[in-house]
């Protein structure tokens, strides 16, 4: 029997419990706390940054892997060291944590980035802004995620609390279509699974929709996107899922945005969408088993996040909608708070985009 | 949150856990041992013949239900007087846990069943064979499964010991070209959902390959399977799944075998088959949610179990079928028992049963 370790008990890890069942696979989960959306698997509840409480949970485990990717560096070289499989592996793990470094890796590497610049003091942002024509976006390092973090800047003094504390990533503003998320699986040995590249729509910088495949009249995107999926997954050795977030340019190009080296908000729709889901998918990469089938199953397949509040009582209001799935993260509700999914699937993409926006909007919150 | 309650820890409670989280419910099981097939969920472990430990699970669960129908009457009223929701109801389960019952029942309503009659001694089996040609079938009214308890009876001396234990089912041997199975889900209140009907096959009694949808040229037999089904859910007020398995015989009739009221084994065909599992909705069904759609992700989808082994060592060998999904039951090999069962879909019957049983070829144990 394999023994998956997840650190981190969101809603990541909660959706890989159902696929390490029916492989056979058992997962144990160190969550934060016992209301962790991942509770029923939590094998260890406690503090992630706390090298003995993560020695311990690894214990008899298999192979490592992670919920979300702001595990220390110490913690990640104490598994290591300890002679415990982490995949990702932490040399590449370190990349996502970092934009500074996500951004210097990518750009070396002959990737597709946006014009890109690090700043320690006021001066150097100005200069960066005057080199942009005035609009720049700014990113701190690490701790980032749903939007924050992420600045639109057109003067320095908006970022200095940002420059106290160090480095910041400055970005030139790119003048994009869309966004789209390329996901990718790789083995330890390198075997690669694409998925078809996703449209993401954001709401307040949190993905809010995501329709797969994205729609293109020009099957050149798809093409593009799994390439830069796929080299990247190599060049940086990744094990498991990745996800590289893209913008697509006016002008008909693709932009590496930011990279997740787990399952992703933009992969959700690869529950009902594809063969294999990003899920089962990221369990079979890291356990080394063979890479299911991306193909997908519905010509279309959109996921709508729910936030707020996803409430079994008003599943009642559901039933005219029988073919929309629901994911409910068993959060308890808080304004703004991603709490579960729906997903539908069909032939038309209008109707699908109709149907599974029918249902998120029962559950939209009045919070 | 809704709080649903397993009775029994098999593949079929197990195969509940994944739908569960998803649907935000949470699922407890009472098992027979730690190493039950669907042990993540265990919130118990003891005899579900033993009315305190039964009482003692139930405590603080919505609702109960079932893996099996091997839960005591006795104890089945006792949760109903002890106010815990029961489904499906004690006296439709009383029927789907007695043969003569069943029969009976089906008969007085009537269903289109098998001729039929009761022995309680070896003259009441000569007369019975003497009408129907010499050879008949016999059953004993409880605890059979998988092909146990049944016989193929020339001679009433085959089946003196059942006879001293009690009545026994007789049957004509029917002449059929083919088994079937309709599954169907109801709502407490009576809202039903019917799959299209399965073509099933058995190996030496036990249920071995399912096709969804049965092939057919005529779609008549897809209409009649699916009335027959919502009859009989109605007519017994069953809650939840109830899978009536069917015999169409070479002069193109279908007559009603035997009932189970709970997910079946010619169910699982439905977790990549259609957009809502037979598991999903099971728990929708007794948790009184509206049932989900029961359409077809694909035009074909064949589910081959596995008997004696599913080591994981073997996985590696699946890796030219990464399209076909694998469903390992946890549970320790031995020779003959059901460990597991493989799905593949598809656009072609022929290629799809194909490859599924390509899958369940690599897993079959030398055992």
């Amino acid at each position: 029997m394999t023994v998956i370790g997840v650190i981190g008990g969101g809603q990541l890890a909660r959706m890989m419990i159902g696929p390490a069942i029916e492989l056979g696979i058992e997962l144990r989960v160190l969550a934060e706390s016992a209301d962790s959306s991942a509770r029923d698997r939590a094998t260890a509840i406690g503090d992630f940054r706390d090298i003995d409480t993560v020695l311990r949970f690894a214990e008899g485990v298999d192979v490592i892997t992670f919920d979300h990717e702001h595990v220390p560096a110490e913690v990640l070289d104490a598994l290591v060291a300890a002679g415990v499989a982490v995949r990702p592996d932490p040399s590449a793990l370190a990349i996502a944590q970092d934009k500074i470094a996500m951004r210097r890796v990518l750009d070396e590497l002959g990737h597709p980035v946006p014009d890109w610049g690090v700043a320690e003091d006021s001066g150097q942002v100005a200069e960066f802004l005057a080199r942009h024509g005035g609009r720049i976006i700014a990113k701190t390092p690490r701790g980032g995620y749903d939007g924050k973090g992420v600045a639109v800047v057109t003067d320095p003094a908006q970022i200095s609390e940002w420059l106290s504390e160090g480095p910041v990533l400055l970005e030139e503003l790119v003048d994009f279509s869309r966004e789209l998320a390329q996901l990718v699986a790789r083995r330890p040995a390198g075997d690669t699974a694409v998925w078809p590249v996703v449209e993401t729509t954001q709401s307040d910088g949190v993905c809010s929709e995501v329709i797969l495949p994205a729609p293109t009249a020009d099957d050149r995107v798809l093409e593009v996107a799994a390439d830069i999926g796929r080299r990247i997954a190599n060049d940086l050795g990744v094990t498991g899922v990745l996800a590289v977030e893209l913008f697509e340019t006016t002008d008909g190009r693709l932009l590496v945005n930011e990279l997740a080296m787990r399952p992703h908000n933009s992969g959700h729709v690869t529950i009902e969408g594809s063969v294999t889901s990003q899920f089962e998918q990221h369990l079979r990469a890291v356990a080394d088993f063979p890479l299911g089938s991306t193909e997908s199953r519905h010509p279309w397949a959109v996921m709508i996040n729910v936030f707020g509040s996803m409430s079994i009582d008003r599943y009642a209001r559901v039933g005219e909608f029988a073919d929309v799935k629901l994911h409910n993260y068993g959060k308890k509700p808080r304004a703004g708070r991603k709490v579960g999914h729906v997903t539908a699937t069909g032939n038309d993409a209008a109707d699908t985009v109709y149907r599974a926006r029918a249902v998120a909007e029962i559950f939209r919150a009045d919070i």
